[in-house]
């Protein structure tokens, strides 16, 4: 597990020079709302690391909260910082100690670093990982020209994928991570809530042999591009009632599992509703307050299992992922709903915050062509 | 399935005359508080079924619900009724069509009597049957000198333990359920919420094998009693701070299960404040108000599982139980509080609402000798 | 669990007149090969039974072993008896108890008749029940115009595919049973063995989510029939190196799980081989002598697990089985080769020897429009 | 998971003066068999190392096969190399890069030095790592007055066992895999082959919750050793049938575990005829050959499943190991049959040879008093 200790420190290898200067680069660079795009210095690379051509990156929730500057983010984030934690790039220089990667080869990121150490990390549970430093938070991240990540935390985009898939197989993550968590074939899963990530698992739980897959949602357009997701039957929840459309649409015998993507209350008491008895809602949408519900009806008497998603597994999940997309069998990209110019990140943020999108990926300078 | 299905009708067997006659009994008479005593007809064997003597029943926490007339009392029960779930006798006729169980043997009984058709029951999941019917809660229970019940129902009860222990395997199942359904061996393990089932939850989970056994309550009376469960600590929640002790008592690892027997919002708050990333709690305890809790930070971030858990498993956790009572690696006699005259029942049942008990033991009339 | 016991005894419910006098009937008539048809009576249903009209039956390797009179039958099978367990039937009559069958409904059946008592029945793993009976083997079977058999084994038959695939549902549980013994779900599967088991395995691996799937075989009929039931490869072992393709398949990868169907050791060696480390090996197939192998290589070193698989889990199985096929999602025409009528049963059992086929499907006289 | 590739190399950490000089040391010196004494340079610590004062170390049956120099050896192996893979040390100097490890701690360690970087390594199996190196068999052991070996690999030895049960964790984390890859909670277990790590398994079967623990072996003097060790049984099998032994003991119920530390073929035989239908074997005992079994009846028709088991899982089993010690669960001291002075260790591993002994453990030069 460590087996770069012994080697010789050395100049990054390269099949040419590493690029110096400055680059552009979108920045938290105060604390407050807003994110500002400056030139920065190019980042030099370390043992360990990679230094990557940014390809695409695509646009997170989390990146609206960093520019929203919500309650979490003044607790967290610590300016200046690149942000961007989902993208694609092609390696440019590889680190001292680094033998698993080489120049040229496109690769996409884990955004977790992990510590190695704590009993989590040391029982293949690093998702959990108690010392937990994110890409695109706590470093620097991957809106920008150029990045450095751990070599550790690469993963070798299937060729077989668009860029802009390459682009978000971070999110992409999250939800083979949610739908991984519990059963899925021959089972019947709905996804609530259709955001990106909900979008993805729709697509996901479908790969991986669910025999019928329903989505809910309160924005048309969103339950739109679950249709293109190929959801068998979508739900908007502003007008029908989420248990009972689902118990028409299963002929009475509830869904084996929920992957709850919103955090809202009412979609978790009626996912948790609308399970058979013994079925497991898989959570990875993060509620804004501490609400309620019948723990009794909902939870006990039905002996029904909630598991808590964070991350990723590292990296069952990615091992899972990549057979799902090279197979051809997980076609994610109707859920990529815009390709914009990094320059414009401001209104995808403000896009992505109307509700009127699934993924935005965003193209660098110097990529658009 | 039914391999009774073609067997003649037949009169009940027996190995002497079937009482006949009247008996006392416990009845649940009318809607409202109170139970009486009562001279009612000895219940006729039907085919599959038992008829027994009554040697000893427990009271359980739902028999003060229907002693108190609480809400779910007026939704559920339809007086007039006999009450008690837990109990063993001895059988003394045998309805037609039984094969398994014969005149004069010793036998506890699983409460849940289940339809046998549904997709749970078909699945091996009878314990979270949609038609359960519960002996004496909807059909006629144990709190008299005969009952009948089910064949299917029963279980012998191990010799090698005393007849107040026979009579309470119906919770202690409840026990063993909620700890089987996570890991136990070499694990760290708090119960939070020491009545008889938690009491149990003690012993079970240090019989199964946990490494570390943590037992929680507000009173003093049942924290004496869960150090004679051999529990390795016991915090007095009134008084410490839950997660501050854990954490002392597991030099920082925390808890890898909470068996959770209080339904106390702080007490599920705590206990999932005090689990190691990637831990479970286990609900049996039944929430009264529909509390809020930190779903982020308590069960998303830390990849945590919960369990609600129903009855027993049927019958997976009588085999466990019957293999921890038999092997002597389990003894739950310190958990037995009182034993007394099925006569002074009223009088069990307020002690049990004023929390100074563990569990309470009915002898009835005739058995006192 | 015994709902009927109570019933009164009743005339069996019927929507007219239940046939009586005889009916055609495939019997193993005497000790020795070869079966007879011949004139019978028309059973009588009796108390939890179901009197059907066959409408299908599949001829499967067991009535082939029946009709060689190999040793496993001359230990097993007690002659007169009608052969047949893969059948679908429309009902007739319906016995006294039954509640959940109607006259008129269509139904296929689980062919292990369980005791409901021991240790593997009362944990939900009646398919390893120590006292089964099996339905054509130990029992008069479906090779017949009538058939009865207990409603606990009967299976709503799905509407949506045709006569032929109804009457099949017992082995291709069989196929789900051994796919669904370890995870699918993007991963990758061989199947050893592409009789008409295997042939319903590389549909059930696909629609479950399995992302790669590969079938091997020694005959080209059957590796052609494979190739229509859609395997993304196929291996003539008798040509070439199983390991070596699989390893050239997968990248190197190996395989997460093999689906044994053939009971041939150089399939299981192989398949073991082929495995990365850690994957697993069900076994269907029955091998026919003590073969060995090299345990440590192929299986301690490898860290590989091996599952026995009997029957199909009751009835987890056929839940599985029917969301795959109501939901399209699994189409197993392709492996039905034949279909003929019941009269030329021989004709059909000597085409299953030779191997020029895959599941042959019988039409009942009288069915043939 | 590098967090040490930009730390900047430095001498190593210390509290004193690193030893330099030579040391005695264990070393296959030849291809041929034997062992020798040597004078030996005292190795140099490298980044990401330990060096540490050996304080005990246990002679495995590995050591004996390196001894005799026997199939397995002579492809493995290449002389010199210092021998020992169990071993407890002081650290008395910290690599470049080491951040969890300080002057002064007593460390055992894990013998499986793996890749990090393979599928298995990457997905929390790193047991079956496919580049495994191996200390004292592929790089330098422990039979030595010093050695060095990853931080990595090592655990921080609980201080209330003895220096002898802390040199053996390494073959007891093979009971606790072999253990742990099944249920053992009210589990009826059996050990086959009371060699030390059987022996180990008996005792942490037993702590693991276990309800009843029976061994089997051969030799009277292992029987013995397995009685001191606790188990509710012990069966010798030159002299009783398992099968039937095994029976009676468990009141025809069966075994629900099997942990086979034979290798030999009656006994895997054996202990798959004497599990219930649905049991596991988990084997760890390395067959000499490729002997036979009737599968079907043994595996196919019981629906058994057989699992593997190569080395530790890193590091679950340390964990769990580590919980079992601490607690005082587990007390393996009386497995542990002789201390002697390295300087004999070629008469330790004769009695190895000779079967009359249980483990064996070596205090180095200079750690006699």
């Amino acid at each position: 597990m460590n087996p770069t200790a012994s080697t010789p420190r050395e100049a990054p290898r390269t099949s040419g020079a590493v690029p110096t200067g400055t680059m552009k680069a979108v920045l938290k660079t105060k604390a407050g709302p807003g994110v500002e795009i400056r030139e920065v210095p190019i980042p030099a690379v370390r043992p360990g690391q990679l230094l990557l051509k940014v390809l695409r990156a695509g646009i997170c929730g989390t990146d609206l909260h960093i520019y929203e500057w919500d309650t979490w983010s003044q607790n967290r984030i610590q300016p200046p910082v690149t942000i961007g934690h989902e993208f694609v790039g092609e390696i440019i220089a590889v680190g001292a100690g680094v033998t698993e990667f080489q120049f040229g080869e496109r690769v996409s990121f884990e955004s977790h670093i992990v510590c190695g150490h704590c009993t989590a990390c040391r029982t293949g549970n690093g998702h959990v990982c108690q010392n937990t430093r994110i890409i695109g938070v706590d470093v620097d991240g991957g809106f920008a020209e150029y990045a450095v990540a751990p070599a550790e935390n690469a993963w070798r985009a299937p060729a077989n994928v668009p860029l802009e898939v390459q682009s978000i197989m971070e999110p992409l993550g999250n939800a083979v991570h949610t739908a991984f968590s519990g059963d899925l074939s021959a089972c019947r899963i709905a996804v609530t809530g259709c955001g990106p990530i909900g979008l993805f698992a729709l697509g996901v739980a479908r790969a991986a042999g669910a025999c019928q897959v329903i989505a809910s949602d309160v924005s048309p357009y969103r339950l739109e591009l679950a249709r293109k997701m190929k959801a068998d039957a979508v739900i908007d929840v502003s007008k029908e009632d989420f248990v009972q459309r689902v118990s028409e649409l299963t002929d009475g015998r509830g869904l084996d599992g929920v992957l709850e993507m919103s955090g809202n209350a009412k979609a978790i008491r009626d996912g948790l509703a609308a399970l058979r008895n013994g079925g497991r809602l898989s959570l990875l949408g993060l509620p804004r307050e501490e609400f309620g519900l019948d723990w009794n009806k909902l939870l006990v008497f039905k002996g029904v299992t909630i598991h808590g998603i964070a991350g990723r597994r590292m990296y069952e999940t990615w091992y899972q992922m990549d057979n799902l997309l090279r197979s051809g069998s997980l076609d994610v990209r109707p859920a990529i709903s815009h390709v914009m110019p990094m320059e414009k990140v401001v209104e995808g943020i403000e896009l992505l915050r109307s509700g009127n999108a699934g993924k935005i990926v965003l193209v660098p300078w110097g990529q658009e062509g």
